[in-house]
């Protein structure tokens, strides 16, 4: 009968491991050492396959280099190829916040990949003198370079989730922009009512801040590509044999279809935290841009009878357990949140890649951590929005349209006409009285005629408008 | 033959209820709006504890105001129990972050002691009829008074455990420092060797600073049993009965042990997130100061060959894949790290407070989701950073004594009898040629005679200096 | 004819020190090193004052130690005096962010009064021989103690603005409840329609939060009375007599009139930096909680047409270049940005508290910098909001009535009459179809006789709504 | 004789203004209104500046468009070409941060363009019925088209210097690289022993890093190229006529010679902040790593006997006003604290950002502050860092071998011949008997032969190791 334990040592010593399981002794440690979050590295199934990518790579390289014996290789490819096609994630057990810098990550990996290709080649689990996690699956690498590269690989698959999120949200918006190009609305400056425009412009220019962050990350995502692989501990290459860099580098790209390149100083780029300083800026910068929507969404939609009420946005849930028929905008709520979340990420991200020292920066989990939970947060946010909000938008067109004709910003049509300070008498005699700009400026003081008036407050010209010099 | 699913209605129509499951329709509307985090109530059995404390005040003041019929009371009172008691906790299944402020939440805790009220009662789930959800769990309260109120108190059960941390962590470092109060070491400033000091005074700086941050964390803590129940939805008390808010108060009292008093301005109450800005704020502070510890740790630690070499931390994983024999101070990294959350979830505790409009703080989920995973996390973080390192850190009393003597900083006392300015010169001298000071003021200046020299170099007289004139 | 240099020197050389001004060598040096922010020290006069305090007192302790020859304390003294009185501030000519960890502002206030009392001993500037910034001035002390004692003193002097300027805001929101209190006005949850209320409950609400905030300023001005005192160097007490920390700090309570105490553990208090933390969090506090209420305040006076408009904020300046009549809410504007100003700076200050390293905090006067611009920016915009906006407040009582008998939410009064789900329906109603909830219940569906709902919307039950059970 | 005031009147009512100032009644009242930071638009030459190139394309396309008066627009023209050569800016009085989303700042721009204006057609200062500052100087024009395209114009501006700053670091960075290809070090992760490398090397990677700064600089910059003039007031073009948006733009481009494009959607471009988040993010991104570096430079440089001392910093000034001898590193020092300046400063400009609402951003003067004090410190602590700091730094380069030769961490070297675990013997050995790596494996365990140990061991191989296989 199998034991249910096999005995894995390090240099710290032994420690009893069960023979279910594929990880080794090095994984148990930080399994015991690391306990913060509860949120382990298996739930991110994409960084599973980028380190498999990475790990495939390297030894795709070491066997090419002849540092690998081919049986070898090809134990470590299957192995990765498991990986690669989902299995063995549960296998990832450490806390995504820890220390060491994902060396516990990479141990973790290595010690799967072995045990995975031992069995392949007909060994058992442990057998380590066969293939080693260290000698044999890390040939030529070191954390400080496959962690990085296989975070940058993630970061980039997950970013592709984010920004086609974003992008389906601009169609969105796009699409309520055409439906909404006839809706006359007040356009507000300081939440006091300036001049007039069409709900449709309104959402069109939510579709084009959205498209705008799509190019930015996009811009972001491309410096993901560029990988130190070959730096092993420092960013000199011991230990790596001579052409190793490059070629595995190579094959990374093959594997991944990324236009991967080796970063030029491989010392700068095993300590230096920019390209998350990057992505993590341009992902806060979208949900700034996206909160202030959000914001706008709630404010056009408060009411319905003591708010501004211009739109109305799909009820979702009863809004209160007391007041009756409240319903409430409880989707563009959730994802103002969500944005806050990010924007506090990445103060905890600029703190962490500040706190770098030397030859690398230890804090890179926490980055790690902090990067996929923004990520996965506001690609749902952003999915929830448009579903459960944006897509059931309808407009009050009445309403809008009797507050632009009822407001005094109208006055500033007249501005090339009559000129800023009559204008100026004509909007503080509306204020005073309640008048209206039609009664005081036709009726009253008789400066334009109904003619002209019509010609000026026309929708055309209330939305594109012309100028009427007098 | 029972049927799987149950139909239940509110005011946006109805929906199918899995009979199995204790909560509702508007449980189920909130689960199928809010998929944020993924990280859902049931995963804070103090936050749904804190919310039958909170039910249960309110229907022992309803019943003794005679708006609550006794036996429904009794009802509810089991079913808070059974909360209490830790059952029934995985019907809390709505995400931490959610729009509505909280109202699904709420309501989340209405219908599951309605439902279990109900089986109590002998009906079936479901029948609302005879026990209401809104028309009896949630008489006399409101969103906006219960789930502050329960989330008040779910903060202040959390802290105790973090405060614990922490005294246990000023307890490991006075036990130290005693141990240490003989080990001669450099004091540092501005990383530059400065005078001398022992590791022991090193060590009780350590335990004095925690202390203080149990000091301020307790006075954060009392700010939170200040409740707003019986404010009903804004702070004017519509529906509640006369006389309601105080005796809710009472029996939440009562019920928690807490010293617990009503708020003096109800609608400032019900919008204000003053209190939570508080506990977060010295919560970070508390992290800060942790994390400068952490960051001595390595500093004093760094090496071994290369670097301070002060103290030797425990060894607890091999803190390299590539380099063979590193060990690092993996768990000061991980507590780093757990900071840097924290003050970015500050941040975003900061932004949600601010954006409270008019009578509500829309905000408050995401604030109580950063409270809830930073007191986690950090709990963790202290826990771990006195068990697994400094309870094991060791002195290199042999190499901190010799630095000390070695430096140039000793020269500082001879201040009062040779004068600043001769010092510098000593100093100046010392640094260019390498000379310890003791060869240039004794052997070649002949400025001071062994005895004199000993004297002041005693140990002693370095640790708590005597001041000699000369 | 007097030279218009005189040669000083210090460890690194010689320098030439225009004999017009009172600082030497030393300040100097660090005016050619440190130009970032253009802003002196000379531009907070309490700072220099506070500086003067710890000298004098530190002068006092070493002359009644003997350490220190009565007629040198005398001419310290002398100087001190003249510090306090005001007099050559325009000395203090070093840059408020500076490296150095304030050792440039130590000397330079060590250099100006050496030099100061070297005239009135009858002396020329720079004859240190007679009377020595380090040897004499800076006797028993170190800029690790005096700065930061200083630096408590002058932020504790500068909160007592900060701290009247809100008891007066407090007090002008307290006039305008009381103006306010028979104003009846719909509150809002969510942006959306809730219950009725009166604006003096709105306004009252204000009121209490800025005393709330004064309270826990004060607490945190508190924490500042715990000086270091006789810490010097690194908190060893080195140099300085036996009795002197307990002197000094007597002297210093004496002529600040403080109940200043010396902290327990010198060396904890060296390098902590939990005090300004605390302060900076309450100060930030309290600038969240006003950039909230100057959100209502705009939101509150938005339209005038299209917006809420139940207030009106005084007409400070023209809104617009281009839109005539229109006026903006300026004074809340400039408020919020102040507070997002201190916002920052918390993070700026979080940043420097963990950069601290060993014995010492090095980033200290970023974190002056940060409290003192901080303090300044919010004083005079708390001020501002007082003088040039809440005080002029008007109140739209009519229109703010009339959104209340037209809403919806007013139907949360018959719940305990009629159960929520009658009211949802009747809610539904109204909101499907426009009509008046009184137009529904009384008229249409005759639920209530006119009596009883004249009884439960009146004035008074709607601000203080008295539980009518059916 | 001349009056000394003049009187203007807006819509509010009438001011006295001294004759002397250009300013008119407008400004007058901002600088009455906002009172915060007491730093002016007068103290940012490069923003009036800009001002007058927009004042000036406007009015240039205003006249080929007919729209204003040939002779007018000459006056114009004259005055923005004196604001351009540095005159009269004493008159932009107004503080930079101010409510009214800098309509106080376009406002001073168009009375003091007017009265330069008046004064050279022969008039009085203030005889706005000849040229007005509204319907000449600002026609065609807003503050929401002005204010935002003049900002992007004067960032853009002040990041010349600031990348210059960091290109010209950068190039010290590399000399100092090349003068220590030869310094042999001990490379360090996680503050432990790691390999050797140069120092050279080390400096490369601090060269790298701030050219990529530059690059991203750059490209941030290029977005500030995109204006939105001819938005008016919320992007409708109101009171512009047709085609003057792109003509406007036109003249822009070619007074400004930068490559000016219209923003294709003006609704979107006139309330997006994105472009600023960009910018704040980029230059927080090189002050994190500038940080990082002084970081570094300070642990390097740390002791000297008691700490790593692997380089000697230029010394500025004496360290302390009580330990002789002591000099710190105050340069990295003040810069660090310049970096958690403007990481603060990216809060704030973050909570800005987000605070826009509907049609405009009424925070954009505190990110206009921010951004412009963030450029300003931080160009002047770059400058600092290069030349004070930077270019006198020498290698210990005895000490620094020693320490590489003395390490533990070197057996890395011998992974590829022994295996990871008998290395990892051979460390365990060496840490715990203090025996060198090469006493263990040359002489004691004869792992290696002489010749093959100072193979492995020669600069070349340690700096650039060829991978050597058993």
């Amino acid at each position: 009968m199998d034991a249910p334990f096999r005995i894995e040592h390090d240099f710290l010593g032994e420690k009893e491991i069960p023979n279910t399981v594929y990880y080794g002794v090095q994984t148990l440690r930080a399994l015991e050492n690391f306990n913060i979050t509860g949120i382990t590295n298996a739930s991110e199934p994409l960084f599973i396959q980028a380190f498999a990518y990475v790990k495939k790579a390297a030894a795709m390289a070491n066997r090419d280099l002849g540092v690998l014996d081919p049986k070898l290789a090809e134990a470590i490819l299957f192995a990765c190829d498991e990986l690669i096609a989902g299995k063995y994630h549960d296998q990832f057990v450490t806390d995504l916040i820890q220390g060491g810098a994902g060396t516990s990550v990479n141990m973790n990996a290595n010690e799967v990949i072995a045990n995975i290709g031992l069995e392949y080649l007909g060994h058992q689990k442990g057998e380590y003198d066969i293939l080693h996690p260290n000698n044999h699956v890390n040939f030529s690498q070191s954390t400080n370079d496959t962690y990085p590269t296989a975070l940058m690989l993630a970061i980039h698959l997950k970013m592709d989730a984010y920004i086609k999120a974003l992008a389906d949200l601009r169609k969105s918006f796009l699409r309520k922009s055409k439906k909404f190009d006839r809706v006359l609305k007040m356009g507000r400056t300081q939440l006091q009512d300036a001049v007039p425009m069409t709900l449709g412009q309104e959402f069109h220019a939510f579709a084009t801040t959205v498209n705008d962050d799509v190019l930015r990350l996009r811009e972001a995502q491309r410096k993901l590509t560029e990988c130190n692989m070959g730096a092993t501990a420092i960013g000199t290459s011991i230990n790596a044999p001579a052409g190793y860099p490059e070629l595995c580098t190579r094959y990374l790209a093959e594997i991944t279809g990324f236009p991967m390149v080796l970063a030029p100083d491989l010392v700068e780029a095993t300590s230096d935290m920019g390209t998350y300083l990057h992505v993590s800026a341009m992902l806060k910068r979208s949900a700034i841009k996206i909160s202030k929507i959000c914001n706008d969404l709630r404010l056009l939609s408060s009411g319905p009878r003591t708010g501004l009420n211009e739109i109305k946005l799909p009820a979702m849930q009863p809004g209160s357990s007391i007041m009756p028929g409240k319903v409430n905008p409880v989707i563009p709520e959730v994802v103002n949140q969500t944005a806050f979340y990010v924007i506090g990420a990445d103060v905890t991200i600029s703190m962490a890649a500040e706190a770098g020292q030397l030859q690398l920066n230890v804090m890179e989990p926490v980055i790690a951590f902090s990067l996929f939970t923004s990520l996965n947060y506001m690609t749902r946010a952003i999915n929830t929005l448009r579903v459960k909000c944006v897509d059931g938008i309808t407009a009050n067109t009445e309403i809008s349209k009797e507050m632009v004709m009822h407001s005094v910003g109208i006055v500033t049509a007249l501005n090339p006409i009559l000129g800023y300070e009559t204008c100026a008498s004509i909007a503080k005699e509306a204020l005073a009285t309640g008048k209206s700009i039609h009664q005081i400026v036709v009726v009253e003081r008789k400066l334009l005629d109904h003619l002209k008036w019509d010609e000026i407050y026309s929708f055309e010209n209330m939305i594109h408008p012309v100028f009427i010099n007098s």
